[in-house]
């Protein structure tokens, strides 16, 4: 069987990158840049005052308190100013275009009588003292942002304020769902002798949106090829199918024979995970598209886990983001862990802090028939295939699922 | 001044909940449950095989290997089952209900010679093995999620395992954006002379986005009192308006007169902090609504620090989150900080992993206007008002709004 890391591996060199597309600035939040972004303008583009106060020259300020005549004030956006001569002042509010002549901005708090057509400045200020010299911030033709790069808000207002209004991101990658199974009802329906209701579709859904990609929904097929080879034509143009169900080893299955009458070339077929173990990855060819196919277990959490482990990376991967796996951290065991299999095993688990360490603890229940172990965990502990028992107290790496972890790091006294 | 940490009280003081909504499963995701969550049902529902194997009853397998006549075929979702007598199994496939008669599953890895109307059972198995039991998973009537809980993937799929189609979840708040500076020119345009690109509200589209409110764009007014009034004036129903710019001390300063005139209660105009001492914070009540007001900055860097110390919060506030600040941990000054101002200071800084340590740098220029600090940082270094200088080593907590951090916890080999 073969081997956990070397099955994420094949499922990452089996990635081609997605197509690029400009969209505007307001839908660009969570996307990946598809381009280097370099600065076309210098930050800021002239100099301008750091402070409200008043533009002058510091040769005038050689005793101090001194009286200047106040030219004119200029505000934010003013375009055109007169020069500051010997003994004047212009008043200047933050933000505003130092005007010609001037060398240097008073604060309006070293000063005194303001806008009665002159100003005693009290105290004295260095030259260039409040001035936001052009280019300090960023330089035209200065590398800013790499390819690759998840927009988050503030990259989104650099963009901005280089004055672009589209940018060029990753498309998203189109992620086709469908749930196998013939005990499958959906929810809101009356659940009869033998049935469960489906719910891996609605978990993948938030998976996959969270990965920053876009849900082509198949529905429920029944246990039968031709009822899965009809849900999985209309996959058309999916970069990813996801099915779920029907990959173990009974006869009923027929997820594998629906993707063979379409054509799958399968990579491989069972990994020593647990849980896990039946997952299948392959794809289809059409021309030069290619469709990446997942066959992911039934189970609640062994479908969660898969997609977190195999096709979440892909995902991330096709999107040019070069973090695609979970986040790892190094924790304590706060309680021995033992272990049966010799595959790799993801024990779900919550984090506690403990003074400087992350301590994790089962989440009890390893159950994969429903989600309260993933629910109420915050990673998986990783134990590998040679590993058969952890002792409390050893160090278990853990990687972690739950997004708001962090807030667990310090207890903030308000 | 008004101290920073008072600032923040007084603004979740000022939170009322919005509203609830019932939305369907596919649109809950990132969404803040408004109810509890109790089981309408046992998981699983009834006793069903956990393998691929054979149903049958623990006292044949006494001695082994043992022929057994094989009843039937179960596949999950099977409704009637035979009952198995003395001497018989039936076929049965993981998560098909369990056939009355039977006490256990023998996986088939454990038989030999399938499907040919009898089976032979290699080894002993004990009762019960290989079943889970109805209610196993979660027991009918036990609470599942709590109010204010945030639904990830997993939430939102134990919710459909339970039959749910719809979940009832905090409403949306919806936050006004209004731009205010007459030196602002939209993206897209030429820059003249003077004039800057507007980047505060692409900034905080992604802010608002990513604490799970909707934006109402009300674009940029110039700085008039009667432009500013006009923009809010469309801001009727929004939970929360945010303004930037326009707050200083300076004479043109609009925006106060203008949330004046439509009748705000101001609660605080200035915080000891830095960047950000000017933002105000008030609120609009008409009859039993009321929206609350937030004056921000126009500097990028101050729009921003200020938006995630106050804003958010107020927004997490609003749809239950019990964890409305940006996470804090405890990190070690990698170089000395100093400190001129009495203000509480948010320092921009990078984060590495050395050992077991968070170590923090400066983000090199503090500089508030541009969002190169934010974008090269991590989080905020946190220097309270008595701080006058942090020494290299020196313990120093940050406030993280990186959500990739943890991706530098520990390097993996691969």
């Amino acid at each position: 069987m073969l081997r956990f890391a070397e099955a994420q591996q094949r499922v990452l060199s089996a990635v081609s990158p997605v197509g690029v597309e400009r969209v505007p600035l307001a839908q660009a939040n969570g996307r990946y840049l598809a381009q280097e972004i370099t600065a076309t303008l210098d930050l800021p583009p002239w100099d301008n005052s750091a402070m409200d106060g008043y533009a002058l020259r510091a040769a005038d300020l050689s005793r101090v308190p001194v009286m200047l005549t106040i030219n004119e004030v200029l505000a934010a956006g003013h375009q055109t100013a007169a020069e500051v001569k010997e003994g004047t002042a212009s008043a200047i509010m933050t933000g505003a275009p130092v005007p010609p002549g001037a060398d240097t901005v008073v604060i309006v708090e070293n000063t005194d009588g303001a806008l009665s057509g002159s100003v005693r400045v009290l105290s004295q200020t260095p030259a260039g003292a409040n001035i936001r010299r052009r280019g300090e911030d960023v330089r035209r033709g200065q590398s800013l942002l790499q390819r690759g790069r998840r927009l988050e808000a503030a990259e989104v207002g650099l963009l901005a304020s280089l004055g672009q209004r589209e940018v060029c991101v990753a498309k998203r990658p189109v992620v086709a769902i469908l749930a196998t199974g013939n005990e499958l009802v959906q929810p809101g329906a009356a659940l009869g002798p033998g049935q469960i209701y489906s719910s891996n579709t609605a978990t993948l859904r938030g998976l996959v949106l969270q990965a920053g990609a876009e849900v082509l929904d198949l529905g429920a097929a029944t246990d039968t090829q031709e009822s899965v080879c009809a849900a999985l034509r209309r996959a058309s143009g999916a970069d990813v199918i996801v099915t779920t169900g029907g990959v173990s080893a009974g006869v009923f299955d027929v997820v594998r024979a629906a993707f063979d009458e379409l054509g799958v070339h399968w990579d491989f077929w069972k990994i020593k995970m647990k849980p896990g173990k039946p997952v299948a990855f392959g794809w289809l060819q059409e021309q030069a598209d290619r469709s990446l196919v997942f066959g992911l277990p039934g189970n609640p959490v062994s479908c969660m886990v898969t997609f977190l482990q195999f096709v979440r990376p892909c995902l991330l991967s096709m999107v040019g983001d070069d973090k695609p796996f979970l986040p790892m951290i190094e924790t304590i065991a706060g309680q021995a862990f033992q272990k049966k299999s010799e595959r790799t095993e993801f024990v779900r688990v919550r984090l506690e802090r403990q003074g400087r360490d992350w301590v994790c603890f089962s989440t009890g229940s390893q159950s994969s028939g429903v989600l309260t172990s993933m629910v109420s965990g915050d990673g998986f502990a990783l134990l590998g295939e040679e590993v058969r028992a952890v002792a409390q107290g050893a160090p278990v790496r853990v990687q972690v699922y739950n997004p708001r972890l962090l807030h667990r790091a310090v207890e903030v006294d308000g």
